[in-house]
């Protein structure tokens, strides 16, 4: 399958009878939409020619304001001024990359990662080389055996794109412990950190980590966003970035867009300013976790044996193994047709690995449909494994590549 | 002065004693906010759980009607497939650009041409060649030497980036008769043509001039924007592609921001459908035609003999040339102590000529304050002209290079 199929399958997957397993879409249902209305129309009326004219390259200076104080609740000091605005924190990340990457130049990016990161790193040709990661993250060591192989190879690293809390899509965290070896490691090897926290602040047990950032400013980019905590179809994230990568963020903002739009940024400033943010959040954890329970739950009664998964303790998404032998990608038209979809582990690798993966997201459906999902999936599972069991191995595997899913499903 | 400079300067500028001829800022106050206001809160309400999710990567399919509802004013016929809605037209021009260009390779652009469409070919190492333009807009005959010229010096173009209808910044039009010429002269030469326009809704006399996209659907990549006909604070734009160049966007597009902002694109959906936006549109025009003709008076009545200038049938702006040995950067600092901004003309420019030039814009002050930001210029220049016929020379030139005045002066 190449991504044009794997688009086609997912315009089917998204049809209602079917479980979706597959997208990264919040559960937006959950906000109090009238209040939310009541903020945006009065914004327009009191304070339109503002919100509906051009804003600032680096974004409105109250919301960035608001941005340091939200951060803040992960342990990092910053002010507004090494703060820009973007399009969602994709943005950001595209254009750290347009700023860092020269084509040939090397990421090094957890493995499994971010398919939409990696599909910025492969616009600007940059080449990817995955770090393993086990449950606690990103295995320094191994972090520090590629660097060295890349010195000795004479290749050129830019930075470490990491996702730390609720990996994206492994679902794992880095511990506290690791995260001073990584900053320490990356600090000596002269390489940038990319820290991309989109779900920090959903963590189901007790107060959220400490970001990398808070502990190494100078040598940490940090990107945040409002598309989980508050909703995405405002694309409002950002970037908190050392001065100099800052001067050059703004730059390329405007030569991008101009600026972002004033009427989102001022609606997520008026919302912080009004709403008690906090409690959403904390709501949105309970019902995500309610939803993590339910997944987790269902795999362990119903997933047939030498299937593995990681535990998330916050974010969306639970990272699957298939016993050996079978190919998530090739299961993938198998299990839509019998109305559950997921992402096969192949998207999240830059090269083509990950066949035996698949990311299963427990954010947008109800608990009852999760439960449903998994009991489809665990038996279209069981029919691949008796095909292996038969003929020596499961559906035809499905060749590689980077998928792009869309937007919904990253 | 340095970009840096520039922007302090324009910090100064932005103070309410001085009459700012420099923005590019529609006048926005014009709308009906609380129409606007109960419109988003409608949307929220009514329509929240779509606008305040992710979207797809080309835009939200009932806008993009809309949008082939709007072009149909110019001539176009398309259909919504073809369309990819942007963050403002600049994005659409930010992924074109990332598409077609290698480092070293050509653009063709009218001289002087849009400040922000420099910006994006310099960020993406592209080759900007000029070609110049009279009161009719681009000179056919130039167009076709100029290409002649890098055919010789075997120089790869890639494609024509043009604003036909008054154009940021000269103010002028290109004519009928041309436009058959140029794209007569770009499909021999296999040049594609990309046609950047914003203001074409904004003529003062008669019906809106026919569309280059209108006579040439495989030729050419229009590029449209709400910011002038609404709102620029939505940062809604599109481009109209051929099948396989939208392809590419849309990847592109999925590759910078996952996707645009849906509540920003509902909204403009939502007052295209409910608002009589042909009678706003209608409005704007009455208001910008009164302000061109209070500008274009004042400077009859005031400026010294030896300036020249254009006059816009519609759109934004003046461009002015100065008496020989007139520098307007150097005028700059000098125009904003007496309280009156502009942009200098070697922004417009590539190649760092352009110092003789100015950029007038009329948009956004009271017809008033532009008479009164006239006297203070015509001042200015005339104290100019004196130091000049008594040292030979105007204030000190400054050096050249391409400015970046920010979001809200391009």
């Amino acid at each position: 399958m190449v991504a044009s199929e794997i688009r086609a399958l997912f315009a089917v997957a998204s049809r209602p009878e079917v479980v979706s397993l597959a997208g990264g879409m919040p559960y937006v249902t959950a906000l109090p939409l009238d209040t939310v209305g009541e903020i945006v129309a009065d914004l327009v009326a009191h304070r339109g020619t503002v919100a509906l004219q051009y804003g600032s390259g680096q974004g409105d200076p109250h919301l960035r304001e608001q941005i340091c104080e939200v951060m803040r609740l992960e342990g990092i000091e910053a002010g507004p001024d090494d703060v820009v605005v973007t399009v969602g924190s994709q943005q950001a990340l595209d254009l750290i990359t347009r700023i860092f990457i020269d084509p040939g130049d090397v990421v090094l990016a957890e493995g499994p990662s971010y398919v939409g990161a990696l599909g910025t790193f492969a616009a600007y040709q940059a080449s990817v080389v995955h770090v393993a990661m086990d449950d606690e993250g990103l295995i320094p060591e191994e972090l520090s055996a590629t660097i060295d192989a890349l010195a000795r190879e004479g290749r050129r690293i830019k930075f470490l794109y990491t996702v730390p809390n609720f990996q994206n899509p492994a679902g794992v965290t880095l511990s506290a412990a690791r995260r001073h070896q990584v900053l320490e490691i990356c600090h000596r090897a002269d390489v940038l950190v990319v820290e991309d926290n989109p779900y920090g602040l959903l963590g189901f047990d007790g107060d959220p980590m400490r970001a990398l950032r808070a502990d190494d400013p100078d040598g940490v980019v940090y990107l945040g966003s409002f598309s989980k905590t508050l909703a995405p179809g405002f694309r409002v994230g950002w970037a908190l970035a050392p001065h100099a990568v800052r001067d050059k963020l703004v730059l390329a903002m405007e030569s991008a867009v101009l600026s972002h739009s004033s009427f989102s940024q001022l609606a997520v400033g008026q919302y912080l300013a009004s709403q008690p943010w906090r409690e959403q959040i904390k709501s949105f954890r309970e019902l995500y976790r309610e939803r993590r329970d339910a997944l987790l739950g269902a795999m362990e009664a119903l997933m047939p044996p030498g299937c593995v998964w990681t535990r998330p303790a916050g974010g969306f998404f639970v990272w699957m193994t298939l016993p050996e032998g079978l190919d998530s990608k090739a299961i993938l038209p198998r299990a839509v047709a019998e109305r559950v979809a997921f992402v096969p582990g192949t998207g999240f690798y830059a090269d083509g690995s990950g066949a035996r993966h698949m990311r299963l997201s427990y954010c947008y459906p109800e608990p009852d449909r999760i439960r449903e999902g998994v009991r489809r999936l665990s038996g279209v599972i069981q029919q691949e494994l008796l095909i292996r069991d038969t003929f020596g191995t499961g559906s035809a595997p499905a060749h590689g590549g980077v998928d792009t899913p869309g937007p919904d499903l990253a």
